[in-house]
């Protein structure tokens, strides 16, 4: 009897993915459906590769000395950027693949991941349905770039906005200290979308305007008029504290960092030094003290800060994919929609992945200000729900005790 | 009469010199010396342009609803970088600041700093002796960077030292996730003394042995061996954890971020790039997945994070600075003598302050091993108490409340 499933993660990590692994483990455990839930080490490179790690028993175990794996930053089962092919060009990958779900009596597959992910999952599904086979092919969303379609935001986006927003705010203290006047920029990830540089915005409080302004990929970027916003904040402000997307570029679609863009292999600019090269544009250009911060990859682990909303959130998205494959539900996605802003409510529902693979959602135009430098303040009452709430982890000796990765060394 | 007080702050920020300023205004509420104490806006130079704040109100206020200043980042009274001429050649700022302590019945004056602040303590005090002036100056230890000698550790390094081991245990896990070899520099401040870079030290845990490599600015590096070290670090590790100092330098004493050191007005080299210098060596020389993170000021004020023993150390030293000056001591600074390791147990001790000013204290080669690319257990069982326990912050639509600074707006 086929009564197993098999889980895994792709793409970029997050600090909330592993709270929809805890989902789909929580999930399966109370389902009358599924017996036993493999995790595929290295996304479907691990089903390839016939390399898994049983889950069945994590899902009874609470782990009670270290912090559970919904608080675990990055990803407990590993990633992999494995692409498949196109099944009517190159069907082996596929034959491999469901020749091991038969090996493993396996009725589900949950893939955790963002739209390349999904794209994955559209295959996969197509491909069930081409040769007859009635495994479930469900995923579940994550990414901090919050890009994904139909769904009103995506977890790990909200505790990444927290960190965003908190560094914001403790670089903002960093900053006023001095007499003298300075510049400082800070680079945010998000190559296409601007939304994690936008949740900025949420930094700013009674006594605190920073960011003064916000640069992001959605609308073209312009040196001259960066350098005429700086020195307007300047009239009325000691310091200016920008912030600005990775991805910004000029008018005619060029990088402003340009330096080291080279293509991985989904065709995605590989961006850094946008922070960079705008220090060395203010220093070119004003005679003023300037400093870049890039929040490189600590934006997307720094899971001592999560936000508790989006863990919760995640955790649900996971708990909903098993639902909806029990239920005979495949090709689809769990997605959050939003009911209410204030209370903030949501429900989960699903939506037929091919619609959001390989498609990306970029803020809408309207949240921009005419000025092409700040957020309205609709953006922000969208932004703010998603980083309440704050996570409670276990200590020792100093540090966060997390949940070990050994099966990854 | 004279008995009222001046405390200010200097140098670069941390997430406890607001704890230290706490002690102080705590100690002069306790005190039977002193009636009100002033916080001089920008240091020394709050001193001589006149501009203060009278804290006394502070002193009884618990400012209920927001973090208190104890958990504040950054300073709360602001700094500055000004540094006392030689007043045997320019004794108009000593004339200036001594009329100041005369007009505001000043009987002390408390400096919060590293360094070059303990410079301005010696002089302040000498100058004091040579006008027959009886206001005592006492220095109160700070610096993120913990190289001021005659004190075991200083205030702001455990919690910069937390930081930089959970962001380490952080980019690590991050970093398992994939299946490619990598190398991940990971840059942390520190001109001439490696001790934070060599904290990152306590990330490691049974199960992560990141940073694979340390690199301090005590011995000299070798960029062959460096890549010699990564190779053999990659014949029994997927990818490779470094850790290096912003001011690592060649055996000629050039920096290996020789591209953009220019000198402050103190005379230290201005660093940035170390991380970034490795990277591109790293891709020239090896066929392997880079990246490099620099930590920047996010270490020093990420105070969501901050070490509970840095916090009660750091307030302990203002509270002591306050009894010395009771008791008629000047030209000292309070200094944490260190009992015990195992229960770690620590006195506080006051110390001629012309024994540290402008002195620098790095890391005992012993501590480093004779390979120049890690430290000793010696070296762990110092750092670790250090970093011991958490503080609890008030958080406020998701962001944690520090006390408003507007008066440095």
């Amino acid at each position: 009897m086929k009564d197993n499933c098999i889980v895994a993660q792709s793409g970029g990590p997050t600090v909330a993915i592993n709270a929809s692994l805890a989902g789909v483990i929580d999930g399966v455990k109370k389902s009358n459906k599924f017996t036993r839930v493999y995790g595929a080490i290295h996304g479907i490179q691990g089903v390839l590769d016939n390399n898994f790690i049983d889950l069945s028993l994590m899902a009874l175990s609470k782990f009670p000395l270290v912090n559970t794996l919904e608080l675990s930053p990055a990803m407990y089962l590993g990633s992999c950027r494995y692409k498949l092919p196109d099944f009517e060009v190159d069907s082996k990958p596929y034959e491999i693949i469901f020749d091991r779900f038969e090996e493993y009596q396996v009725a589900a597959f949950f893939y955790i991941g963002g739209n390349d992910s999904m794209d994955t999952v559209d295959k996969l599904s197509k491909y069930a349905k081409k040769i007859g086979s009635d495994v479930k092919i469900v995923g579940i969303p994550k990414t901090i770039d919050n890009d994904l379609c139909h769904t009103d935001h995506t977890p790990g986006f909200g505790s990444a906005a927290k960190y965003v927003a908190s560094t914001m705010l403790e670089i903002a203290h960093d900053t006023y200290i001095y007499q003298i006047p300075s510049v400082v920029i800070v680079e945010i990830m998000g190559r296409d979308a601007g939304w994690l540089t936008a949740a900025s915005c949420l930094a700013r409080n009674d006594y605190s305007p920073a960011p003064h302004l916000i640069y992001l990929p959605e609308v073209d970027f312009d040196e001259d008029q960066f350098i005429e916003d700086i020195k307007n904040v300047l009239k009325t402000s000691r310091c200016v504290i920008v912030a600005v997307s990775e991805g910004i570029h000029d008018k005619d679609g060029n990088y402003i960092s340009a330096t080291s863009a080279v293509a991985d292999k989904f065709g995605h600019a590989q961006l850094s030094g946008t922070g960079k090269a705008l220090e060395s544009l203010v220093k070119d250009r004003m005679d003023i003290k300037v400093r870049s911060i890039e929040l490189n990859v600590l934006q997307r682990c720094a899971a001592h800060i999560s936000s508790r909303t989006d863990i919760n959130e995640s955790f649900a998205l996971g708990q909903a994919a098993v639902k909806y494959a029990a239920e005979g539900m495949t090709a689809v996605m769990s997605t959050i929609k939003r009911v209410s802003n204030d209370p903030y409510q949501w429900i989960i529902e699903p939506e037929n992945v091919s619609l959001i693979a390989n498609q990306a959602k970029t803020i809408p135009l309207e949240w921009i200000t005419p000025e092409k430098n700040d957020v309205t303040p609709e953006m922000e009452a969208y932004l703010r729900p998603l980083i309440i709430g704050e996570v409670s982890l276990q200590y020792k000796d100093g540090l966060p005790m997390y949940l070990p990765v050994n099966h990854l060394l």
